[in-house]
């Protein structure tokens, strides 16, 4: 039997997990140990994924891609069913289609699509909170758009990054970068072509502070210039950031 | 020092709680044990609420009304601030006002609105699962609103309700019951002056069976006539219920 490569979307509710990625040789509970987990039951044989990136702890997903090859001959839609009896109610497998033998979920990856939630009001609310994070400042939504257009392109942006991951360069590509709400809910989406560890955390902290008046719109291009991380706001809370999607074609892009 | 009689609205994620009562003599986490204990560290005193009503193990509330008498003076904003600093982030109080020593949150209700969330679609959500259930059968959404307009008026309504309540009558009244969406997210709200146990649980499990032709419509009035449980469809789970509303003052209605 031929091995096969599949490629497998899923969701997943991060919030009972230590981030997306095996930690070897530990008993830790991530969407990649439980995900192998289910897929070694499903197939019969020991599977190992490779996913598109990292997330980290409480980070969610709606539409992380991995990897992996099998030489079962079970159909692909039978594994998306079968997968979802096996795993845990909080995470779910969408799709899965055969692909070529060179496919790589994370080496092919042309861009991503991260959303992160917020939600405004006079209390924090019970049903949000695994879901968004509670901003209860008075906001300047103008200015935060104006900011975003800031950020939109391709920079240098070391300063909206945390340390402790080996990057060549700190040079990425923001395509888009909106701002929606629905009522208090509040959606930061952002499409690049890759993403430094915490950029979006990072992004938002500094939209916020910057539409509650705490930093100034320019440290933007300060920060952009500089690199200096201090320059800018904090990193904001996991729950709140989705990965929204992966992109494995050129995206339309025009400055 | 005047005792003084509070009104407190809160909400709750019901998910880790085995519903809103206290059960006596446990440490049994209910609804009811951590806000008592949060309200007697506010106040500085033993507190005792009274509930408009029960919810069970898993039901939310976003807007469940008790009330309790205090000695203490604090402003009752103050009461709802502390209260929020020391109750778990998945109770949340949203209003609190010095009532009549006479208003009592059960026997004064008028009506209540409860509120059964669910949804559609290819595959179970894992961001949906606490707090709507998925029905993935296709449905006649147009007959399950000809089913919710024959349920609307005073009726005997034993057929949907569990065993296990001691109540003098089976007669209630439902003034409005609605089915709306938004997307693959649907909700049936109803309002009425009292429920049954389980009542909105089994009214949703029967809609649900009328709108994928399980069961014919005619088996409602049927219901309603002979009081007979095995007519109608199963309780749904309590994820998908929430507590909307409670209702102090004569509610308007037209049959």
């Amino acid at each position: 039997m031929q091995s096969r490569n599949i490629k497998l979307t899923i969701q997943y509710d991060g919030t009972n997990y230590f981030g997306f990625q095996l930690q070897a040789g530990t008993n830790i509970a991530t969407i990649q140990s439980k995900l192998e987990l289910a897929l070694s039951k499903v197939l019969k044989e020991r599977i190992r994924v490779k996913g598109s990136g990292r997330t980290d702890g409480g980070v969610h997903a709606a539409g992380q891609v991995v990897n992996f090859f099998t030489n079962s001959s079970i159909p692909v839609e039978k594994i998306v069913l079968a997968l979802n009896h096996k795993l845990p109610r909080d995470i779910v497998a969408l799709e899965a289609e055969e692909v070529d033998e060179k496919f790589h979920a994370q080496y092919h990856v042309y861009g991503k699509k991260y959303v992160y939630s917020f939600y405004q009001g006079l209390t924090p609310s019970p049903f949000y909170r695994l879901y968004a994070h509670y901003v209860p400042y008075k906001l300047d939504f103008d200015k935060i758009r104006d900011a975003c257009n800031i950020l939109k392109g391709t920079h240098n942006f070391r300063a909206f990054s945390s340390s402790g991951s080996n990057v060549k360069t700190f040079e990425r590509t923001i395509y888009s970068i909106e701002l929606t709400n629905a009522g208090d809910l509040w959606q930061v989406s952002v499409i690049g072509n890759g993403f430094l560890y915490n950029m979006v955390r990072i992004i938002v902290g500094t939209l916020i502070d910057i539409g509650r008046g705490r930093l100034d719109i320019s440290c933007i291009d300060e920060a952009l210039k500089t690199g200096n991380r201090l320059l800018v706001g904090s990193k904001y809370p996991p729950q709140g950031l989705c990965l929204q999607e992966v992109y494995y074609s050129p995206i339309n892009y025009k400055e």
